[in-house]
């Protein structure tokens, strides 16, 4: 079934509003789903929502968290989010960051204790909208496998980047691993194997088996761990609440749903005139556009699918599998 | 032939000096390309000497730079390098971010017009060492195919990250590349064949022939090229001086060697008490190095094995290859 943008916006929200979400944060997280599920990434999307739900009832989500900002400095602040929604903490997160962008050049917003943050190539889009180059990274448990080991050591933490460009922002979304967590839930879900060298099962041996996977395997091996372990450094480390230590010790907190993000601004018009920039960017797309193509390959700039799913998805609505349109109903018919 | 690090960093300095190097910039060029073979990344060492000295020699690589400083904020700054040898380049750059990032919590400066970076990792290492949490990452021209094209369209653009640790900086230094243009050569030198899916052949073929390999393949697919374009919009175009679409239209001025920087600093302080950070950072490696390893391989923290391997080498000495050694000889008898 396709639902329209605006109706499964309002489904969601109704269904945070439920969980005790006020109205405003119900719908920045209703927002940051359905973008998501609006640009094609629909592992990020409203499938989510159980989860994000069950965060609530389990005490992992703050449904009324007491944001406050601490640690400020002229281009930076910390942003302690109480366990905020992931999308309510980052949204205000990346706010920040360019309000210290406007005035410093660059600001930077480190983000203690919020949950999922969903796509994070949200609020880096956010931004480029606003006219800013920015990059956002955010930490969770662990649950790719770190090189060399049997077991998951890091999380798949993803890394966002975006800057305006001629007609919207070039923005690139990509995890540490070389699957996602949301995709390998689908491949499980539908029952496609998966690629070589894709993921674990349980006991650290390789498997094509989705089911049987467990532990997802980093980009390029050595790099994608080490991004991911740099991540936790630069978001947990830095706001002083490790994720990764937590759950390889096997703590009671390190058995919670977690995460930590770090978002980075950078106010461009500082130094180039915007104009150009995105002429200069238009210019660097159409000389990539333009290089000959790997046979039966479409050369695509990042965020030129995400836009062209979007322009469609707007007019023709989101395809929702009947099974997590079933979940949305259930949750919005249930008592809270 | 294996050389002390003094005696070959005075070679480098010596070489540089006699192509017109002031003192100061000769040791910082000799020192950076020192520095990558001291820790194992002989790709980026002293080999670099005799295209370094090239590009000095054509034209590309200023001897005698007038960098200048401007577009000042309170975070942020532009380096004007004035064709310097990346290194001079780089490291002013650093220094100029970390000063900024004292005062205001982060500070970001763009290089712009610098030559081969050498080694990006020596700049986060010594933001590391300051206490800074580093980010650094820059632009080249197009030697990488782009995700879906049978040509060159991005570069290899290498991205950095640091922290403090417990016993030295965490630091992860990467290309976006499967395997770097450094490999690539290595690879033709010794003869050795390539796996599958690092490069294509001239004419766009995937190839496994080190020998006729010549444009290198993005990690990842659409991760690696996506992020390498998005380097080039966060160094090139916010410094207003385009690489890749000078490259892919064939003007003069992109055939000329010419690359742009940028570099991130974060005073970790402003957050977190150091001594803290270290002691979490040192508790997160313990816990990933007691991780099950996979048969025959051992877990390391980035970081680790270059640590390892200058500890060797600045003991027993840097071993030279006599090709290398034969063509530093060359450099500092002949005369400039």
């Amino acid at each position: 079934m396709t639902i329209s943008v605006e109706r499964l916006e309002r489904w969601v929200a109704a269904i945070f509003r439920a969980e005790g979400l006020c109205e405003e944060h119900a719908g920045t997280v209703a927002k940051v789903l359905v973008f998501a599920n609006l640009r094609g990434m629909d592992t990020h999307g409203v499938l989510r929502v159980p989860s994000y739900v069950r965060f609530i009832r389990v005490g992992d989500l703050n449904p009324r968290p007491a944001m406050v900002v601490r640690n400020e400095t002229a281009a930076c602040v910390l942003l302690e989010a109480d366990r905020a929604a992931g999308p309510v903490a980052m949204q205000k997160a990346m706010e920040l960051a360019t309000d210290r962008a406007r005035q410093a050049g660059a600001g930077v917003c480190l983000v203690r204790a919020t949950t999922h943050t969903g796509a994070l190539g949200y609020y880096t889009h956010m931004a480029a909208e606003r006219g800013m180059a920015a990059i956002a990274f955010s930490s969770s448990t662990a649950n790719m496998a770190y090189h060399g080991a049997r077991a998951a050591g890091v999380s798949t933490a993803p890394l966002a980047l975006a800057v305006p460009g001629e007609h919207g922002p070039i923005a690139l979304d990509m995890a540490s691993s070389i699957v996602s967590m949301g995709k390998l839930r689908q491949a499980k879900r539908s029952g496609t194997p998966l690629e070589e060298g894709q993921a674990l099962d349980k006991d650290g041996n390789p498997t094509l088996d989705a089911e049987a996977a467990a532990i997802l395997l980093p980009l390029g091996g050595a790099k994608g761990s080490g991004l991911s372990l740099l991540i936790e450094c630069m978001t947990s480390l830095i706001a002083g609440n490790p994720l990764l230590a937590e759950a390889l010790e096997r703590t009671a907190l390190g058995a919670r749903h977690r995460q930590n993000g770090t978002v980075i601004a950078l106010d461009l018009g500082r130094f180039v005139d915007p104009q150009e920039f995105r002429r200069q960017a238009g210019r660097l797309a159409r000389a990539i556009k333009a290089l000959p193509p790997q046979p039966g390959m479409e050369i695509l700039i990042p965020g030129e699918r995400g836009a062209r799913t979007a322009e469609q998805r707007r007019r023709a609505g989101i395809p929702v599998p009947d099974a997590v349109l079933e979940e949305l109903r259930n949750l919005m018919e249930e008592p809270a």
